[in-house]
């Protein structure tokens, strides 16, 4: 232990990059000699129940600004947690939501969020089933902070590191929306893009079964998570620039503001690996929810992932490290 | 809603008396329409998956000081979700476990905080199963928060508001020694007296069968559980001065210190009502893991609950208001 001591915690280290994927480790190691989570390759756990799996899934949620265009804390709180389960192909069937709640916060505001949870909980059709409320003195927490666990059922797991060689990756729609809805505040830029935060567990419902691997890309954004599942799956991954997922207008902030567009965090959106056969198939069902659903590459024999450009020339796609963009999720 | 303008939190609403119930009923108001949570009678939410209940609950823990004589924050964040499954009767499988990290966090405080997380669930035979880990911007966060959810496995549920008129009232030992133990180092006292704080997932396995109602007096310690088992299983509880479960050093401190005595919190003791009959065995078996477990009083027709004292009079029990004492769960 002498080697750690003195050493204190980055901010680096919560970012969804490499910092953080170290300090996850280090933590796991120390839980890991009879506990399951240190085996576990997804964000869930999984029991399993007779014919049924059980899958069990928690995040945190702290966000500034706590309102955004296109949705709250609230919203996100909730489906993140709708989406984790849901990307390991389970059916979500009830959601906890714990508060803890900053001495002389509004309670208008409280309110609000509270409304949103419930309203994006309905649309999900998924319950808020159980929960705890503490309220912290001044000073001891900024606002609000909101973590929800949730379980789902299944039948058959998706797995991130299912991918095998030949898949079509799709993306359900365009990304990093949320961070650019997020940032516009602080930044103070004028933009028409929302959060793309909301819950699909109904889009997995249609697709799931064509599916050899799912992720959602909020921390770290397509560039952490694709690597994530190339890496898991033993597979590389060739992405096409002129299909990169990203609407012009995200494009151009991102210029503007010199952030890295492939870490630009999503709230609403997952990644996915299909066989060629159902591709088409997959991107029929994805277009009913959302117009810009597609391919974005394909998983080849070997490792990396790397972007072909106009001159095919494979460009590596790297991890993001540290703290690249404000707390967003 | 324009009634609730300018309204913002207060610290009372946190302290587990009566105007955090008040902030929770109108939170689980706002859920009501088709959530399960305002219809759940207890603190965990229960699901059917063929013969098994599914019990799911959350916990948020934000505890000053981190580090206490008899644990810390990571073992009460624990062990306090494997007793809320276990007061229902059911057989944790598993726990979640969610970290705020503030940024400038001493590693060496986080590891051994993890290391007191592993050791209480290796002890409880309950694996840390999924979680999440964010580091927030100093000042964001005061140092750390945890919370956990948790999934247990039950045939038969036991509620908090199953007491019969006739049952004896029982305690699995000595209250209030977690408040006492944490508040030692803010007022600045030397006592002996350890928190309380474990998991009694093992006491509950044996005697679970015979409880007709369980509840753990976490937030509002006696007082404020007692009244809400009375409450909501419609009987009167008539507590027994003589029996009253506190060490004398308990009572010698708050005297000292103006405390209330039956509002202090424990976390690691349940008190259950059992059937004339069953009492003497579940007094039998929970002697082996506690010396000072007894029989406190008793349910009768009619409703309130109180102290019966040398002189007869029947003292009633009043809920906490407000904040009585620092947070310490």
């Amino acid at each position: 232990m002498s080697m750690i001591i003195n050493n204190t915690i980055k901010i680096e280290e919560g970012g969804g990059g490499a910092s953080s994927e170290e300090l996850i480790s280090q933590i796991r190691n120390i839980l890991n000699a009879k506990n399951s989570w240190s085996n576990c390759n997804d964000d869930a756990a999984v029991f399993s129940l007779g014919k049924e799996k059980i899958v069990f899934t928690t995040d945190a949620y702290i966000v500034d600004p706590i309102f955004f265009p296109g949705g709250d804390i609230g919203k996100i709180a909730v489906s993140g947690t709708i989406n984790d389960i849901s990307v390991m192909g389970a059916r979500p069937i009830g959601i906890s939501l714990s508060l803890v709640i900053e001495e002389g916060f509004s309670k208008n505001d409280l309110f609000k969020i509270i409304k949103s949870i419930d309203s994006e909980s309905k649309k999900a059709g998924v319950p808020i089933v159980t929960g705890d409320t503490k309220v912290t003195e001044k000073g001891k927490i900024d606002k609000i902070e909101i973590t929800t666990a949730g379980i789902g059922l299944a039948k058959n797991i998706i797995n991130n590191n299912g991918i095998r060689p030949g898949d079509a990756i799709i993306t359900s729609g365009n990304l990093g929306e949320h961070t650019i809805a997020l940032l516009s505040e602080r930044f103070n830029y004028k933009t028409k893009i929302k959060s793309d935060a909301k819950a699909f567990n109904a889009e997995i419902e249609r697709v799931g079964k064509y599916l050899n691997a799912c992720k959602d890309p909020t921390r770290g954004g397509l560039a952490a998570n694709i690597i994530e599942m190339a890496e898991k799956s033993k597979v590389a991954i060739h992405l096409d620039e002129s299909s990169l997922p990203y609407s012009k207008e995200t494009k151009a902030i991102t210029d503007l503001l010199g952030l890295d567009l492939l870490s630009l965090a999503s709230e609403g959106r997952f990644i996915c690996a299909v066989a060629p056969k159902n591709a088409d198939k997959v991107l029929a069902e994805l277009k009913k929810f959302n117009r810009e659903t597609r391919i974005i590459g394909r998983a080849v024999k070997g490792n990396g992932v790397h972007i072909k450009t106009k001159f095919y020339s494979l460009l590596p796609v790297r991890k993001p490290i540290g703290k690249l963009i404000p707390r967003i999720c």
